[in-house]
């Protein structure tokens, strides 16, 4: 063979019987660093998440054979008290294949991918389209009587996107300079609200289009280039939509609402055959242990949500930190470290539908916060309401857990730790990640971020950080799209962050003192005390 | 309807009877100003050349309605002995569907699309891949014996991207300031000879797979992001080769290739359900007129191939070019202009090719060269070889040919044009653009460029130039690829190019003075009269 990945499998079966390298003499930083470099398997195990598994829809059978495979390389290397910690989901959802073709007024075919939760087709529908664009609920009145029977396009065309800014980068000094400036924390009941709103909306649109006797319905992709994500935010599991939904390639969709302008409308044949998993609905978050030597002295956790979307593979979103995770419990087990604290490694499951792997640890072992009475809202997925439910009660795990490390942003290099307001914790952060700043880790920002799993963490009061990595192209072509694939992984960036993971989690764990910790959260007094409620809200 | 194309479709309704507003006392260049931003036809000429016909390879069903639908326009619009004026070329191809599925070790529909100019798959193939890397035909004995019955990935995998310059961009003053530079013209037969190489070795590893039984082949897509274009430079017509041939998205490639390296390589059913077209082999040159009022003063002409490739819908190239030049030409029939020399406006075909349109008009109007006498040479396209034979013996109609101007750099606007090392026309070229200086064309560059329709033109000594257009993603992400669509044209850039084209045809025709000429081309002498061969070539 005469390419590069030849080499990288012959290096995998020399380095398969892993023997670690036991020179009582070499600080166990130094021996870290070699297992990370010359002995690194997180490239091979991202490329099982991603090729070989491939996207890991909470429930779909793919999502079930990464959590058995996941525990088995734990098992394989070593950790302690593998398990699949259960919560309550439902069903799960998963594409056997899909197609989408205009025949009319001529043949091609279209870029597109069923839309996440929604039901299959049955066979191949064959229909005239309209380009029935709805935003709110007011918008249906002018559709009403026209849609029976068609494919119906649901968005607005838009217009094809002049991309000025590069597509991959990384952080230069002034970028990471700025992450230093403090950022006073906004909690905003009414962006909730905002968003609350357009999930009801789906599910109206849905229930409209059902009524009105249309066969399915497209919506574009947001992004053009041909992306595809598929990802489907508005379906809570149990509230299966009526109708299939496909996310098409926005060149793809603004070429049908162009045509439909002409005399003859054109005709899609679509075809979506998904499957749903009734025969579990439970979903399990995968946890592995390096038991400490002082039970007294708590735990420290490293996690990252192993769960994807449906486009691609599922690779720097989140295979990258899934890899990482147990690229470092891979090193520590290897090197035999014995650690005053327990670490603990976590593969979240359902971070995609709403952070509910996450939240189920949190409920389960660090604090609860009370059971909602409005019946709507208990409705509403727990990403939306969760954090509206005051007061929070510690739970006896709460002060056990002194120290969680979330990574979830990509392929990038780490390139410092965002202390999430917790400002106190900042010194002694600054102290671990110093040895690396030769790696590019210099910065720890006061600021604080969402979005991924140390969220409610942070919202109950644990010492829950998520670290700064260099974006690449993450945000602007691969998250969530059909391009997130083993392709666009970094091997450099992926071993330079499980060598920095597994050394702060070892200094976490052999810390004399915890981390300081915030008080715990109770509910916010509002930004403005005397401020009324702008018009329209 | 909500939307912004209902409002543009409105527009073409009042304005198809298009009446010329006559006004002898305005300026004819305001009218043109005029008709070219107030009652522009641009975007409907380039919707229905991509969106309703689509791609538009020579001699395929598509380029055929394509050649009576402009000649239908022109008609329309008023010009003069609109024809198709025709050459040997031979037959046609096209894609009526294809597809591509790995089937196991999982089930993934895979973003493949024919290599133009290969022959159809027998219904659909299975087969397991072999991933064997060829460059060269020193590399096919490695490969014997283990290609039969597979289908063979025939690119190196290569790595992802890493997009550091943006993908949209306007020459600012500085890129226009740098063309400005003169360089000597440098014509090597060392390149043209390196390209003759790759041409023969595609058809000697055509004949190697199928020596070896290999089923067919696919390579990797030369740009990833999931594009693809489907471009077969190397097949020339009349040489169909003996497989089916495949190009795959880099993304999905490199995912077969790391699986071939596992236990069980990956099978594909590919299908490639593609059509050669033998009704007629001539090919065909759209030429209109508008006559000029003395026949002894020649003629200008503007020209821009409608050809593509099968990738997308063949929008910026050069549906975009072919809609300016009509528009043109709409706009100066339309307000009755009567210049003193022949205003002929050209659709050329085959340019995708190998220029193979543009050099049958210069062979058949401007210039002759003698033919090949190395039977070897005579068999390769004239793209390789009508550089190489001397002498030019201009034609009688070489000299009514006072200025030929050709667009096909993208939808980008219009920033200046390339004098092609006619220095001595670049005040005339300056004084015609002036007028247009707000408008963003600024620049005469001295500079000679190669790739389109005027090359053979320069070649033979007729004063043919190309136009500076702002770049937009045309390089980045458009060129030949699947996102080439009416998506990625701007509006306002190719009223801009019709409007300046349309003034700088009517400036050239009423012009005192033909441009001045350079000589006829002969023989160049070598860069280093003193130079050796180097090793190996």
């Amino acid at each position: 063979m005469r390419f590069r990945l030849a080499a990288a499998i012959a290096a995998i079966a020399l380095a398969a019987p892993a023997i670690a390298q036991k020179a009582p003499d070499t600080p166990v930083q130094n021996r870290i660093i070699d297992q990370a470099l010359n002995h690194s398997e997180v490239m091979q195990t991202a490329a099982h998440l991603t090729d070989s598994i491939g996207g890991r829809m909470t429930n779909s059978p793919q999502m079930r054979e990464a959590e058995r495979w996941t525990q088995q390389r734990f098992r394989d290397w070593g950790l302690s008290n593998v398990r699949a910690d259960p919560f309550e989901f439902g069903r799960g959802w998963s594409i056997v294949s899909s197609s989408a073709v205009m025949t009319a007024p001529r043949r091609i075919n279209l870029r597109a991918i069923p839309v996440a939760w929604t039901p299959p087709t049955d066979g191949t529908v064959s229909a005239q389209i309209v380009v029935a664009p709805m935003k709110e609920a007011e918008d249906f009145a002018q559709w009403r009587g026209k849609l029976s029977g068609k494919i119906v396009l649901v968005s607005h065309p838009g217009a094809g996107s002049e991309p000025e800014r590069p597509a991959f980068r990384r952080l230069t000094s002034e970028d990471l300079a700025k992450l230093g400036d403090y950022e006073q924390p906004a909690f905003s009941e009414t962006e909730i609200a905002k968003q609350l709103k357009q999930a009801a909306f789906e599910e109206q649109r849905d229930a409209f289009l059902k009524q009105e006797g249309a066969l399915a319905w497209v919506r574009i992709s947001p992004r053009d280039g041909g992306l595809l994500h598929g990802t489907g935010y508005s379906y809570q599991v149990g509230r299966t939509p009526a109708l299939s939904g496909m996310e098409m390639a926005a060149e793809d969709y603004r070429r049908l609402a162009r045509l439909a302008l002409t005399a003859t409308p054109p005709t899609l044949a679509i075809s979506s055959d998904v499957r749903f998993h009734d025969e579990d609905t439970k979903a399990y978050n995968i946890l592995a242990d390096l038991p400490g030597s002082d039970p007294r002295a708590g735990y420290v956790m490293a996690g990252a949500h192993l769960d994807s979307w449906v486009a691609g593979d599922g690779a720097q979103d989140n295979a990258a930190g899934s890899a990482v995770v147990m690229e470092a419990a891979r090193i520590l087990a290897t090197l035999g470290v014995h650690p005053k604290r327990t670490i603990r490694f976590a593969l979240w499951n359902g971070e995609e539908q709403a952070l509910l792997g996450s939240i189920a640890y949190v409920e389960k072992y660090l604090a609860s916060r009370p059971e909602l009475t409005d019946p709507a809202q208990a409705a509403l997925s727990p990403y939306y309401t969760w954090r509206l439910r005051w007061p929070v009660t510690p739970k006896p795990g709460h002060r056990d857990l002194t120290a969680y490390f979330n990574i979830d942003n990509g392929s990038g290099k780490l390139r410092g730790i965002y202390a999430e307001g917790n400002v106190a914790a900042m010194p002694t952060l600054r102290e671990w990640i110093a040895p690396f700043a030769g790696m590019g880790v210099t910065t720890v920002s006061p600021q604080p971020t969402e979005g991924t799993d140390h969220l409610f963490m942070s919202a109950v009061g644990i010492p829950a950080f998520q670290f700064i990595q260099d974006p690449l192209d993450y945000g602007s072509r691969i998250h969530h799209t059909n391009l997130d694939t083993y392709d666009h992984l970094k091997a450099e960036d992926l071993r330079q962050a499980a060598l920095v993971l597994a050394s702060l989690l070892l200094k976490a764990a052999n810390a004399d003192e915890p981390l300081p910790r915030m008080p715990v959260p109770a509910r916010p007094a509002p930004a403005d005390p005397f401020e009324y409620a702008k018009p329209g809200e």
